[in-house]
């Protein structure tokens, strides 16, 4: 059997302060083991937030008959935001050619891919005048349908469509919302305009296998059948993993919870290659929002090699020893070879790179600097992927999804729920105005007040 | 006198665990004081790394010289990595128009541009796709002249060049580094191609006021006059503010090490705009490179309003209380109107968004989510510039660059310098084959094979 990832976890364990043992996961195995059973039972029950367990077997059928609607059309921008668009953003860094957006139509293979996510003016305006609206075709996402950032493009979006295309405006607007629930599904069912549901029991942030992120991944060429093959083969091989030595989730799962208890409060995620930047991002979302809950929780903190060992390499390696440390790595790089030689003195100096390839410099560098963190005495682990393509992908996301489930539970918070951003939500409403939320607006003016009470200004 | 920027510190003085109070500020006063007098001597005496002081005052005829010459390009490539890179991304990012290269010619009224940062095979066969050479410019920007993945990138387009332009190869390229020392020094003199020179006194991530973040940016018709005149500014003022509740760096740096001491470790910085993302990124290393040494250093945590309220938002409200968060907003904002009324009975639930502004709604996002952070006993800075445009970014950078010198100093760290980056390019050298490196072959190995003694292949 190929293999779908690997896992090296030697530089985890350290003897420092706070250290973590392998005797201190092996006195967790009982507990994890116990874990794991209760996250495959809440599964296969399909209880509210354990559906994404269940989306590498989905029926695609539906989906790929909408992505291939979506790819006629020009371009496809995507209003959506967290989870609702940052699951997007990942696929199309990994999967679909730098620049993509650039390309022109031979070389790129599908619609132009756009994510409307910020709601920022100046993004909006520059958005606008971009737009040929006839060959545009809008995807607005939202799970509970009332997401305020999503809805402020919506309503522009929508406006400007029926100015320009008339009675045809719903037919350049794709819903996937609720199936039942919510003012888009509302919409959907008063304009007739094509929708997919999002499953009730998966949440924003794990969502990136269902409708939210294989629509618009189906459209523009991504095989999302491979994909969830890759899923589906990682999670029936996690199943078998009986053992904990034998299982990479949860060893690192173990060890993710040894190095908080040991004050570890960040979770450093390093990709190497710029095709994996949002994975780092899209980590980040899933880890934060997941875990962070009841004063507890670690910090992912999101980097890139090689580029931050010019930036953050410093801080892991010298400054304090609060960070566990994830080096992704990719087996097979396309080849580039940097020239046999150069006939030119002053550049003899640099000849070590002649004839090399840039894919070995970029590993070496992966592998470089988890020896150098590790005789710096910071845990590291270092995880390869075959390489980069749809399968590895699909294995990859699961793995996470499932590693952050299982970090959850052992933690004792619901790993699915976001209570925390529900305040910040009555304070925005109530200051634009809604009704029903004017008796925050005294609390808001209170706590901003606080904030003012000292203020310079320069 | 107008504005600069606006700082609110109300909020970042917490009375729960590890407090910070007002009078333990005023107990660092003095220290503040010393420590600025420091700086300002070394600067004056432009010591090696403070010479970023001075850049605000700089003669810029050479770099505007430079920058007209470089827009006659189509395209600029600017190669290189961390303090080489960051600025520019972050000034391009600021104030040009999004999707820039993605713009018609009588839209973007300079050269695409583009920055070939990491040493990614991924990368550069896409962008080895794109360029037409006869009318691209690269500019190498290194200060040693020997960081490996500029080089590397070096070696294969300057082959290119010579492959397809011949003898006029040395005109489609810029040299930015030390006036005398290394090999991309030496590659000038030799080939007599253009060059400017970095200060020696300049650090790499404190460089983006000097030519090497100002030259690709005159050429993109970004004012670099009023640039350095928003630093000047901010630096005057600063001068003048001699008592510690008036100078706002002051205020902040003593905030910042009075939360590290009290055990949050980590500064997470939050700008509300996608034109200030990559602000983020450049603070980023700006931070952690200045301050991660001697096992100290707080972690600068990269975030995004108002996309980090649907990603990290809820970790900041409920996790744990280890984090020093700094919001900013902008005061205005371009006017971007929703609809006044949308005729659709689906969508009368949003009808509080009707007529607002897209900024409106943004800025109220930044307020609402400082005043949640301070009910939930978070300590929190909101800081405001009045517009994002050259001459408050211009002063935002440099007022950055100060407190973090600032802050460097007060911790009794050395915040130009950074050795904990040698041991990682020792092991890549030897990896890759370079003469005198050898030795640490073996050491590399070591410690690799210890992170590779556990490998769990799945």
């Amino acid at each position: 059997m190929d293999e779908l990832l690997s896992v090296s976890v030697g530089g985890a364990f350290t003897s420092g302060n706070h250290p973590v043992k392998v005797e201190d996961i092996d006195s967790l195995s009982q507990k994890i083991e116990e874990t794991d059973v209760f996250l495959r039972k809440k599964g296969r029950d399909d209880a509210e937030g354990f559906g994404w367990i269940n989306l590498p077997y989905q029926n695609l059928t539906e989906i790929i008959e909408t992505g291939r609607w979506l790819s006629k059309f020009d371009t496809i921008v995507q209003i959506g935001i967290g989870g609702s668009a940052l699951g997007n953003r990942m696929l199309v860094n990994a999967l679909l050619p730098p620049f993509y957006n650039e390309l022109e139509t031979p070389l790129r293979k599908g619609p132009r891919f756009y994510l409307l996510e910020n709601s920022d003016p100046v993004t909006a305006t520059a958005m606008l005048d971009r737009l040929d609206l006839s060959k545009t075709v809008f995807v607005v996402v939202s799970k509970s349908g009332s997401t305020t950032e999503t809805i402020a493009h919506f309503l522009w979006t929508w406006q400007r469509a029926k100015e320009n295309l008339g009675t045809k405006a719903p037919e350049h607007f794709l819903v996937i919302t609720d199936s039942r629930r919510g003012s888009l599904r509302k919409f959907v069912r008063a304009r007739g305009c094509r929708s997919l549901e999002i499953p009730e029991s998966v949440g924003g942030r794990y969502s990136v296998l269902s409708s939210v992120g294989l629509a618009t991944a189906a459209a523009l060429g991504i095989d999302i059948e491979r994909l969830l093959q890759g899923a589906r083969e990682i999670d029936q091989r996690l199943v078998m993993r009986n053992y904990l030595w034998e299982n990479p989730a949860w060893v690192l799962a173990g060890l993710n919870v040894l190095h908080a208890r040991a004050g570890r409060n960040m979770s450093v995620m390093m990709p190497y290659g710029d095709c994996l930047s949002a994975f780092a991002e899209w980590f980040a979302q899933l880890w934060g929002e997941s875990l962070g809950k009841n004063g507890l929780g670690t910090t992912p903190v999101r980097a890139l090699g090689a580029i931050d060992q010019h930036s953050q390499l410093q801080l892991y390696m010298e400054g304090p020893d609060d960070k566990f440390i994830t080096i992704i790595d990719v087996k097979n790089r396309p080849y580039f070879k940097l020239p046999d030689n150069i006939d030119d003195d002053a550049l003899k100096y640099f000849e070590f790179l002649f004839g090399k390839t840039m894919g070995e410099l970029l590993s070496v560098e992966a592998r470089s600097t988890t020896s150098a963190l590790i005789k710096a005495g910071k845990p590291v682990v270092y995880l390869s992927i075959p390489e980069v393509s749809e399968r590895y992908i699909g294995a990859l996301v699961f793995f996470y999804e499932y590693l952050t489930a299982l970090v959850g539970l052992l933690m004792d918070v619901n790993p699915f729920d976001q209570p925390g951003v529900e305040q910040g939500k009555r304070y925005i409403y109530s200051l634009m105005g809604r009704q029903g939320f004017e008796e925050y607006i005294g609390e808001v003016e209170q706590y901003f007040g606080k904030c003012r009470n000292i203020e310079i200004i320069l």
